[in-house]
């Protein structure tokens, strides 16, 4: 999917929701364990249930792996599911993968081979040839991690040599690795006020956003400061989504949330004239 | 495993050999694809030549992942085989993870409970709150990258903010967030060099130095400059042993080159007399 689809895909949704499926098996609801994998039947049922008001999803890959073989096999069939169905929605490995070029080359091959994911989600410590492999995927992107929401980013991420701090020197070296078509950056809603001088680094690049809802992030200002020409945002909610409810009607509730933001979404997009 | 406890296996053994299972399908031997699960079948042989010579093993993650379910299955079996019948041996998950708190807690469920190793290697860029979760686990080890065997390392991991390079800075910061009996540092073979300054903020924990052999690290250089009084090291080699020959006797040559590495280790511990 090059970046003009997916600004083409949120124009038509009126939306730019990422819906995360962090998809705990100790969360979902417990009628639902009684399913042969009760981990995918939940992931279907969000997915039908939200899927008019988004245009992502992204499976965080730690709660499958968390149950080893039948945790991937979980993994595996959400993403058939959501690429048979529903061939428009981009789908994004949340994997914080990264490692030297031989074995990214394997994590890439997990990810856009094994499993036929849009994008998966890197971690920038190891440098340019940890991330080269993802980038020899034709039509494939990597989401690299800049200014992550949590509170140990301020470990590292700020680290400022020479009036340059670590985030921004990933921004400055890797947007020479890609381009916009298969390169985005994460950046926390939690640090909604450095999306200013992100954008002055990487005007054209699309974003994708994690910590509105549970992590207490907002999005007007993710919007005020992020939002560019061609949208260029994916704001991610997870919990609030999907563990809106636990009942039999969960995937009810979940399209309820999931529609409360892409009509915030649709009158940002509004406002800015990007629906015309 | 305690640090005291594992250079008491170095000693017994007398090696500080780490041999990693890269165990790419498409370069072990063909004979062996005619097996039911033909990754586990050759490390199982690689691990019964090679254990008389090895403290530790070191399955890379991306091998299995890249086949998904099925290799999540090898990889949990091989994990399996090695801790129900060399209980001694340290095994390590190198799999450069690391995400938010609720993520990474996931991440080390997948590597300490659902598989039994002692260590996951982690990556940095997230900061406190994304390593603490797998210090939680009592016995286990975090293995943080600190200054990595690849080019890509010169493109942040000496980003210098006031005479302090960012790979220092993990250093220094992350050896308050655990202590020598639950994490040890990543410092590439061929950033020998470097481990003299490395040593005198980290005197006494254990370092896991890739890189030698394929990647062109020489062990005398690695032992010179990070040897400490309890040996501090596991120098891991993979494609060199595993893939010394493909032909039915590719374990014996594997033995070999094992062998070799355990023969040079303990004329270095004998020389530094830690083997009294």
């Amino acid at each position: 999917m090059t970046s003009r689809q997916l600004f083409e895909n949120i124009r038509r949704k009126k939306s730019f929701l990422c819906v995360g499926l962090d998809s705990d098996i100790n969360l979902i609801p417990g009628f639902l364990l009684d399913e042969e994998d009760p981990v995918f039947e939940f992931n279907k049922r969000i997915v039908d249930a939200t899927a008019p008001f988004a245009v992502a999803y992204k499976p965080n890959v730690a709660f499958y792996e968390s149950r080893g073989a039948a945790g991937w096999a979980s993994l595996e069939k959400t993403a058939q599911y959501i690429r048979s169905k529903y061939p428009d929605l981009f789908l994004i490995a949340d994997a914080k993968r990264g490692d030297i070029g031989n074995t990214s080359m394997m994590y890439a091959k997990a990810f856009f081979e094994g499993s036929s994911f849009d994008a998966v989600t890197v971690a920038p410590y190891m440098g340019e040839d940890s991330v080269g492999p993802f980038l020899s995927y034709e039509g494939r992107w990597v989401i690299l991690l800049a200014l992550t929401s949590n509170k140990g980013a301020d470990d590292f991420q700020y680290h400022n040599d020479g009036g340059i701090r670590l985030f921004e020197r990933v921004l400055l070296r890797s947007r020479q690795w890609g381009n916009i078509n298969n390169m985005m950056y994460v950046v926390g809603a939690t640090r909604a006020e450095m999306l200013k001088g992100i954008r002055k680094i990487i005007p054209d690049h699309f974003l994708l956003i994690p910590g509105v809802g549970a992590q207490g992030g907002s999005l007007e200002e993710v919007v005020e400061h992020g939002m560019n020409s061609r949208c260029g945002l994916l704001v991610n909610s997870s919990r609030g989504i999907i563990f809106a409810d636990r009942t039999a009607s969960f995937d009810r509730l979940a399209a309820e949330k999931a529609e409360e933001l892409q009509q915030q979404m649709e009158s940002h997009l509004d406002a800015r004239g990007l629906l015309e």
